[in-house]
């Protein structure tokens, strides 16, 4: 992708980046993203989950969501996605920093009327959660699908932001007797709690027993 | 707090709160925020650091940052967090979900010129991220106190959305040979990697080696 005047980073351009792979890397990992649009000046930011096939990436909800009501009117929209990596602990307050990878991501979203391309969509959107899961569940029936509104989104005009590494300090700080250096952190899943009402025969399936994210780090 | 048009949560308003310390519990949990305003019409998401000071909300920055310029010139702001706790795995497709916590807050940005608000704005920022930290550190000089935006945002207009619990399937679903439940998520921290160049006498803080969020769990 190439950058234009509403994607280029202006801030710590060197962290930058708009090549499609990395930006499909972190859209992947990542399970919400933060959705913001305005109206009429004032702007919203709503998280909300959503999934990719290919340059598409779809959000999905109640058709009385007013987000996606708004969305569909054809409103610039603003989606980013932010995994927090680290911690950076400098020796100065100031240098203090995080690392991160993050996806900027700006466009028009369409609605998705096609009923193949909605199936799909919600497919990839379940997938993209939980990988294997759609395969294994109860798919939507016509009142769902019809009470189901999608949108798509392209995935044309993004950049990509990574901070990795350690602190950077002011030269003369080395010399401080402070401990530097990063908190890795990440996304962590704990054993699965099955619901109460489970049927008692059932074993919990290997990508619930085994969740997590897998981090291109 | 009292909700008003703004803060009203539209959709699913049971997992509503106006209560300002479940506010504050969420916000100090999290690690970012997501900040959105809009420039035109435009709207932009921009993932960033903050901290709290009773009912003042603080981000920061360089001057030279888009971001913070376009807020110290008063726009509507509106600040997301979300803390993403568990997938919630239904039967059905349609009934899977997630358990989260988030804050949405709406406000204008005021610049905080007060050298003593300024720096306690940014040890409340530092202690925000690693609690303990901003006394083990050099303190800002004047050249980077100088070289530090910090607006105040008060958390006066927010709400918070909460979902718990298991998924909750349509009645005939329950009796579908599916695994239901839960997968709980957290964000957790590996073992602290000390900076190449930290003096080597230093040991790693009891705040880096046992570093974890305190949910609310």
């Amino acid at each position: 992708m190439l950058p234009n005047p509403r994607t280029q980073v202006k801030r710590l351009p060197q962290r930058a980046s708009y090549d499609a792979q990395q930006v499909y890397d972190i859209l992947d990992e990542a399970l919400i993203c933060h959705l913001g649009f305005a109206v009429e000046g004032q702007p919203f930011v709503i998280p909300t989950a959503y999934g990719r096939l290919e340059d598409q990436l779809y959000i999905h909800g109640s058709p009385a969501s007013r987000m996606l009501r708004t969305l569909d009117r054809g409103v610039d929209v603003c989606l980013t996605v932010t995994l927090l990596d680290g911690l950076v602990l400098a020796r100065s307050a100031f240098h203090h920093s995080m690392n991160y990878r993050s996806v900027v991501l700006f466009g028009t979203a369409t609605r998705v009327d096609d009923p193949t391309e909605k199936l799909m969509a919600l497919k990839a959107f379940t997938d993209h959660v939980v990988p294997g899961r759609w395969a294994e569940v109860r798919p939507p029936n016509p009142q769902e699908l019809a009470g189901t509104l999608v949108l798509g989104l392209p995935i044309a005009e993004a950049s990509a932001k990574v901070r990795t590494g350690p602190p950077i300090d002011a030269p003369e700080d080395y010399a401080l007797p402070v401990w530097a250096g990063e908190i890795p952190l990440q996304q962590t899943a704990a054993a699965p709690v099955a619901d109460e009402q489970c049927l008692p025969q059932l074993e919990v399936p290997d990508y619930a027993a085994t969740y997590r994210r897998h981090s291109q780090r």
